[in-house]
Order: structure tokens, then sequence, then C-alpha cells
């Protein structure tokens, strides 16, 4: 029998603003977090938290495409809330339940450099986008390898001394793929809904499986919108970088894997 | 000749709010900080920062003997501040000039546990004091010999879920005397005045080396007062603990070495 050396399995969680906000779906979940077996990584999003702070200090939320404009004002909002109250707060947390987790921006040892988005056709601001070939998978492993957990929040640099503002589902993907190279990876993105569902109001309506040409199909027919199209986007480039496995799922669904199964195509 | 394997040196400095305020001199201060040869890591305050914030939120901020009284509101704005923005910022800056910065609260890795401070005989609220034999100096010495230079703000944990405010001052003083098991450790504290001065408005009353009967002294006379009292308690606290050399200086003399050196007591 051939027995060759297999690359140690990752799991690569996200977890969405939703869930972030509500302090008793967050402890749960951390708690699932903490029970989910082998090597893992956390990345949280928290874009209501950091709306609600932009709005006490009376700064103007905008939103295009269901993204952040994000001027130098609500750069140092989400910092503070993303990097700050929530990434500390969850690795408080998961420390608690004995989950030695560590917290980083993308720009903790340069983990995730960005790039500024070209500000045309829309001037997002401060806002970059991982390249995943450029993330420092090398140290981001020797921590995991040292038993610490990494939790990631949404804020990147671009190395010229600038914070960026990044969405979390695409710094999930970007670690994913990066991480390919290290370790079998898989990528879960946990939010509060049952998956990616074909009525958005039916929890019943769970689509259980899709490749990208069927979500494409969705797409066309509307079936699939809003923010769900960069969520799936993301998924299936991971896929086709090489992520074994990604799933669509709500948080409460963390170790039962229940969700939507994205699949690589089929004659591929 | 005997030749005993010698530790290496580490130098610790720790950067005081007034100064990081300031962007101009943050700037200058941080270029200074990555020419400083050898093994080093940086502590960060930002009570200034802190308290325009929570001015701006409309949260009071009460002061007792100098140090801010933290309720759950003031601890979210601190928290913010300091292990968001501040500390992010510190760490993309330091990353553009090619310093290999990784922030850390005491949360991360568990590397500063504290204890909540005793409600009596005044009630800080959340403030945390942490114990230097608790603090995990394997893990920190493992990334500064990983080639990452640690940037800490002044933010623990209680390993029961909750962040603890905490003086920069005294993280800096843990880390030193911690850190003299593994590195023959010096500690700088920089900040806007030229160190410890006879007279606070004469920045020609240096007084350029002090022991701790000297100090005594010196406070009974009324020439000590106020947030220095604490900076030098910590000062003698480092060097009793093993801590080679203290010195309390100007930001600007962080290469020159020019301020007040602490010294061991001559008959010790």
């Amino acid at each position: 029998m051939n027995r060759q050396h297999t690359k140690d399995s990752l799991t690569i969680v996200k977890i969405g603003g939703n869930i972030v906000d509500n302090d008793e779906a967050l402890a749960a979940f951390l708690a699932d977090f903490n029970r989910l077996a082998g090597k893992k990584l956390l990345v949280h999003g928290g874009g209501v938290m950091a709306s609600k702070m932009a709005k006490q200090l009376g700064i103007e939320t905008t939103m295009v495409n269901g993204r952040r404009v994000t001027d130098a004002e609500t750069l140092k909002v989400v910092t503070m809330v993303y990097a700050g109250w929530i990434n500390k707060n969850i690795v408080a947390e998961l420390q608690k339940i004995r989950c030695n987790a560590i917290g980083l921006s993308g720009a903790d040892a340069n983990v995730i450099p960005a790039k500024r988005r070209s500000p045309l056709p829309v001037d997002f601001g401060y806002v970059g986008d991982p390249n995943p070939s450029l993330i420092n998978a090398s140290f981001i492993s020797h921590l995991i390898e040292n038993e610490t957990v990494p939790v990631f929040c949404a804020i990147t640099h671009d190395k010229n001394g600038s914070l960026l503002n990044t969405n979390a589902d695409t710094i999930a993907y970007s670690l994913a793929a990066a991480l390919s190279s290290v370790y079998q990876t898989r990528l879960f993105y946990c939010f509060e809904k049952e998956g990616v569902l074909q009525d958005v109001n039916n929890p019943d309506s769970l689509i259980a499986s899709m490749s990208r040409t069927e979500c494409e199909a969705f797409k066309k027919a509307g079936i699939i919108a809003d923010g769900m199209i960069p969520k799936l986007d993301n998924s299936f480039n991971a896929i086709e970088q090489g992520v074994a496995e990604v799933r669509i799922m709500h948080a409460k669904n963390l170790l039962n894997g229940k969700g939507t199964v994205l699949r690589r195509e089929e004659n591929l």
C-alpha cells in the first residue's frame, strides 16, 4: 500500500456580524468553535456594531453594493470596533473556555497585506483587497503549530502605513486559499441563516449543494442576490484555489455541518 | 578566562500617551525605535486619545490618583482606542518602515493575565494588575526569536472572559521583570519630559540618576509627585526583580539615552 504523507487538516471558520452582535448567540457559537476538533482559525465580521458606533459618533454610514464606503473617520471606527472591541472580546471569551486564541489584524506580522481598491468605478475609500499569494502563510501556520488559534478581524494594511477595511468573507477565502499550501483546508461561512436559500424568507428552502455553473443559473433567475453574491463568489474562488470543502451554514450548525455545500464542477 | 553563556539583551520601550497623540512626534519616535539595535518590544499608552474618544461619546472620564475609573462603557472605549486604533496604527506604521511588528493585548495567547483590582479602598472598575510571574514569557520570547517585534497595548484580561484596563507603565515593568528570566533586559520609559525633574517646569533640572532611597527622600520633600510616583515605583520594582537598567527619558532621546537613570542601591 502506498502511504503518502498527507497534509494536516485545518478548518477556517468565518462568523458574521449579526451573530457577533448578539451576546448569547456569540457565546454559544464560540463554545461550539472551541469543541470543533483539529486545527482551526476564526475570522469575524462586525459590520452591525461598526454601524451602531458610527451612528453614536454622528458619522454617516454609506453602503454601495452592500459594501461600506470607508473615509478616514469610518476607518477609525471600524478599526476600533473590529480590531479593538470585538477581536479582543472574542479572544478573552475563548481564553475563558481554554481555547488559546490570539487576535490578529492583517497588519500584525504583515500576515495579510492588501491593495487599496481603485477609486473607479466606485471610490470606497480606505478599502483593501488581499491577494492570497501574498499572505504570510508560514507565520500563520507557525502560530497554529504552536497550539494557538488565530482570530482575524477584517482589517488589513497597504504596507505603506495605512490600515484598510476589508470584507471579512474575502479575508476568510484568502486565508483558506493561502493556507491550502500547508494544510488540507475547509472553509465554513457561519451566519444567521440556514445556508443559501431559494426563498430568503423560508428556512426550509435550503439549497443543499451547488456548483459554480448552478450558482450562475440561480443568479440569472434572481434567486440569489444581494450579500449572498460576494459570499458565493468567495466560496467558488476558494474551491478553485485548492480549498477542499466550502460550506455556508447557520452558526448554530457549526458542529453538525448542516447547510449549503459548494461543489467543484463535476467535469473538472 | 571563564566565558559563561550570557543572556541576549532585550530592550523594552514604553511610549507615553502624549507622544502617541501627536502624529509627528509619534512618527519620529517610531523611526528611532526601528533604528534601536537588537531585540526589542514596545508598550504604548493612549490615555489622552481615550479621554477624547470618551468625550466624543458623551462618557464622563473620572480619574482617582491619576488612574482612570473604568466602568463597562469606559472599558469599551479604552479597548477600542488602545487595542484597536492606536495599536494597529503603530503596527502599520512600523511595518511601513520594515519593522516586523505584531500587536498584542494581554488576552492574546494569554500573554498577560491580570487580577481585577479590589474595589476597596477605591473601586476602579474593570482595572487589572498583572503578576510578572504569570506572564507567558516563553510565548513572547518565541515571537521575538522569530524576528517579530511585539507591540503591547495596555489591555489585559482576567482569564474569566473580562478584559481589564491596565496601567501601561505597569505592563512595561511586568514584561521587563518576566522577560529577565530569558534576556538581560533594560527598560526605557519614554514620554514628553526630559526625565525626572527637580522642577517639573524646568527641563534643565534633570535628576541624572537616583536610587530608591534617594527617590523616597525626593518624595518626602514633595519634589517628586503625581504621575511620576507610580512610574518610579514601577522602575524600582523592575530593578529589584532583575531588570539590568531602567531609564526615564524624553521620547526624542531614545537613541542617545539622555534622561534619568534608576540605580540599584549601592549597598545591595
